[in-house]
This record gives structure tokens, C-alpha cells and sequence, in this order.
């Protein structure tokens, strides 16, 4: 996260927080990867975009340039762990997809509004930056998607990125009425999770074009 | 376009064409995501893409960094309403392919003139500008391709990235020989838009290999 | 590259090695274009993007825009001389693929010694750099398979990216050693080229997940 925070307590929870999404959109990623018989080289580069496309298609669109990831070792080591993990345990973790999947809904939480505030930081409009927060929490499985060869999972009815724009949208309304930076990074997580979980629970679907085979 | 001219008057006009260059590749991408079954996110998606991308691509590659239109909210939802607009309405649209395939190549003409231009300001030469023009208008296009899971159609005969190179090269050579702006652009904009429809309507076809399976 | 020498004749070698390099990878592009049944232009941008897209991949990273090859028309001009000639030639070239292929193995070794080395000359840190340096290796193919519709071949067992590491890793720990930047070149280059060669040669594989359909 671009916020920076008084305690220094807050700021180390928030790095371990980025770095747990990371490691489960990685995980993800690598799944993908196993399943389309990729070789160990193709499931780390499938984790490592997916856990990090989406923050530097946001860093390189802002122009904050080299991307965080790329000037801090840990942001680059955990994707990799997450890729040798489940290229060895893919068994184990496939059948855990529910729980991933829950992770999953996290680190969408915490990568929309991170996204959303730095974008804010470096003086993007509200607009703008509700959607790069958006793109920071998708972005990264969409380059998995055509990399693995199909079409991006986002754009297929699972109800993944609306819940996402909202929570951006939340943080940047709240960064704009001059609520504390915390609250607001709270509120915002907590209404992507919410909706994100009960989306997943529920079943709900994005709706699809009228007539459309998959109706 | 990153021009700046005298007259108000053309500068609101440059800045219409260019939002209705934006709105016509925006339908063109969401028809291809209603097409692929894509859910109203995918459709958007693919509208913002196809509208937004070349130029996105090309500011990203001459660090105009954040690119226009994510410091402009017209351009951002230019795309969002033609996505609506495609998503609910699309059987007619699709009955109206050749009005769409026409207004299309005015995009294009736009396109790789205002793309040509904008490099020669960020300093670029003759060359890399006339290609980057040509990535303008044909940038969006590929990358909407590319996330509905198919080859890009601009490498399949269709007559379509050479006459948008020509233009922009009509441009670069204007402007590198003093002539004013508003003509070269004119110029270049109608050798591309000349050439693109008369390609569609003759059925010009770019040259395939040697052997291929579909000479 | 974009290490200082004293001797212009060191410099000039290093400029004809890269764009033999280029070169190169243009070819293989311009084939896979030509084998998907690509028009012209589709053959001569798969060249282009195949030569010159890791480069651009790294330069936009790391914020060394425009890139270098949009400022040097030989850059450019090399790629479009590749694909005119494959469009031409293919299935003389198609019969050389031994030859493409060691070719190709100098190139990868040229692009990752100096992907690596520019990553550090823009205050990367080791880590990273030599992610680049495989990045600039190995990053033109992967867009050119994507944009030709095919899951990334360096994904499927072709063991390459490592070796492409390795060169760069080799190289980054010279430097860091102070040793001399043409020792370092020549020793990253080595290994990566040894390696790859010996991979195709012997034909080694990269590890596939356990139960593999394809082991």
C-alpha cells in the first residue's frame, strides 16, 4: 500500500497483509497453470503475474515506475514460494478450491482499495482511480487467463469485479470527504469481501447479453 | 489530439471526432464480447479496451504517463455507454455492421493521425511516429482480440493497420515539411480513410504467404 | 546495451550483435506468423514484437521510455527486413529450423546479459535484474505466441527461461563484484548459450507437475 501510516504497527500489518493477497492470487495463478499441464517455469510465471500483473499494469499506467514489486525482494519471493508450493501440492490445493477461493476474496479486497488510494496518491481523479483500483485486483488474473490460453474467467458471469470497482469506489469517496485513511481502507475492503463472498455463496452472476447461448 | 490549435472552435471539434472515433471502436469491441457470450463486465471490458487501448499503448510506450483519458472522465465513459448502449441493444447494432464497419475506418483515420502527431511531440522521429500512429488505431483492436480468445483479425487479409501506417506517414511528412497542422492531419486522416473504405469495398486483401491454407 | 566502453569498436560489436539478435527472433516470429496462415502484416508485426518486444517489456518497467529501440530506425528496420524475408523465403527458413534455432540461442544470451545489465544501470536491485534480463529473453515470444493463439512454448517444457535467468544472474553477480562489465557479459552469455544448446542438443526438459497429462 502507497497510504502512509503514523504507527509503524499499522504499516507492518498492511505489508503483511499485501503480501498474503499476493501469495493467494499467486496460488491461483499456479493452479491454473498445473491444470493446463504447464511446466515448473510456466506455473511461477502464471503465479507471479497473477499475484502481481494487476499492480504493475496500475504502476505503469500512474508512471510510478519501476514498480514497488520490483524494488523489494519479498514482493518477488513470495509469488515464487506460492508457485513451488503448488507446483509440488497441487493435489492438496486443488481440493482446497473453496478455501482459495475465500482467500482469494480477500486479496481482491485489499488490492481494490490499495489500488484505488495510490492512485489518488499520485493525482488521479476519482473516477480514474476507482477503476485502477478495480484493474489492480482483476488485472493480474486476466493476464493469467490469456497466457494460459482462455478467456479471461472475469468476463464469464462469476460476479468478480463489480464488487471490486465498489470497493475502490467506497475508498476514494471516503480519501475525498476526508475520512481517516484507515476507516476508510476498512469500509472499502469490507464491501468488496461482503459482496464478493456473497456472490460466491449465493451464486450470483453478472448478468449476460440477451440471447446469449450461455442463458 | 495533443495539438494545440488557435481556435477554440477546432479544438472542441478535434476533441468530438475523437470521442466519436472512441464510441464507434467501443461498439466494435462490445459486439465482439456479446458475440463471445461475454458477461456485461466482458462487455464493457472489451469496449474500454478496443475504444481506450491504442492510445493507452502509446502513451504508456512515449511515457505520457497517466495516459489522456485517464485524466479526462469524458473519455472513460465515452466507452461505459457504448458498452451499455451495445449490451442492451445489440441485435439491432449487429443488423447495422456495415454503418459500423464505415464509422469505423473514420476511427481509424483519426486515429492514426492523432497518435502520429502526439508522438512527433513527445520527440520521437519520423519513423517510430508513423508506426506509432498506426498502433493508435489499430493498438485496441488487437488487445480486444486477444481477451475474447481469438487471433487478432487485423493479421487475417483484412486491409486494415496499412492504411492506417499511411496516414499516419502523410502526417509526419506534413508536419516535418512546415505545413500546418490542420491540413496535414486532413490529409492524412483522408489518404487512410480513402484507402480503408475502398479496401472494404472492393474486397482488397492484404497479401498472405506462399502456400498458405487460406490463398 | 546500454553499458558505456571505452572502445567504439567494443561499442559497435555490441550494437551488431544486438541487432543480429533481433534479427533472429524476428525469424522465428515471422515463422510462427507465416505457419498460422498470418497476412503481411500480421507476419511482419509478429517479427516485431518477437525482436524488440521483451526490450520494450523491460524499458516500460523499468521507465526507460520512449524505449530504446522507437529512437534508433535500424531498431526498427531490422524486424521489418526479418519478416519481408520470411514472407518471401519461409519454407527455405522452415527447413534451416536447426540453424534458427542456435541462432536463436545467441540471442537469448545477448538479451539477457543485457536486460540485466541496463535493469542495474536504472537502480534495480540484483534480484530483479536478473528477472529482467530473463524478461528481455524470453518476453518477445511469449506475446508473439499469445498474439498468434497459442499457449507461450516457453511454458511447455522448452527448457529456456532458466538458462536466460542464469546468464542474467551470472552477469548481476559480476557486476556487483566489480568485476569488468565486458568479463561479466561474456561469462553471462556463455552460460545461458551453453546451457540452452546443451537443452536442445540433449533434449532436456523443465520438470511438468506430477500426473501431467503430458509426462
Amino acid at each position: 500500500m502507497s497510504t502512509s501510516d503514523p504507527s509503524s504497527t499499522l504499516a507492518a500489518t498492511l505489508v503483511v497483509l499485501d503480501l498474503l493477497g499476493i501469495f493467494v492470487f499467486a496460488i491461483s495463478g499456479a493452479l491454473v497453470a498445473v491444470r493446463k499441464d504447464l511446466d515448473v517455469f510456466g506455473v511461477i510465471v502464471l503465479a507471479g503475474v497473477t499475484g502481481l500483473g494487476g499492480g504493475f499494469l496500475r504502476d505503469v499506467l500512474i508512471g510510478a515506475v519501476p514498480p514497488a514489486a520490483l524494488a523489494d525482494w519479498r514482493y518477488l519471493l513470495v509469488p515464487l514460494a506460492a508457485g513451488l508450493v503448488t507446483f509440488v501440492h497441487h493435489p492438496a490445493l486443488g481440493r482446497m478450491e473453496r478455501t482459495v477461493t475465500v482467500f482469494d476474496a480477500f486479496g481482491l479486497s485489499l488490492f481494490c482499495v490499495a489500488g484505488a488510494l495510490k492512485a489518488l496518491d499520485y493525482g488521479l481523479g476519482p473516477l480514474p482511480a476507482a477503476l485502477l483500483g478495480m484493474a489492480t485486483g482483476v488485472g493480474g488474473g486476466m493476464v493469467r487467463d490469456v497466457l494460459a490460453g482462455r478467456v479471461p474467467v472475469v468476463f464469464r458471469g462469476e460476479l468478480y469485479a463489480i464488487p471490486a470497482l465498489a470497493g475502490g469506489a467506497v475508498a476514494v469517496v471516503g480519501v475525498r470527504a476526508d475520512l481517516p485513511t484507515v476507516a476508510v481502507s476498512v469500509a472499502g475492503a469490507a464491501v468488496c469481501l461482503a459482496w464478493r463472498l456473497l456472490a460466491v455463496w449465493r451464486g450470483w452472476q453478472a448478468p449476460l447479453p440477451r440471447g446469449s447461448a450461455s442463458v
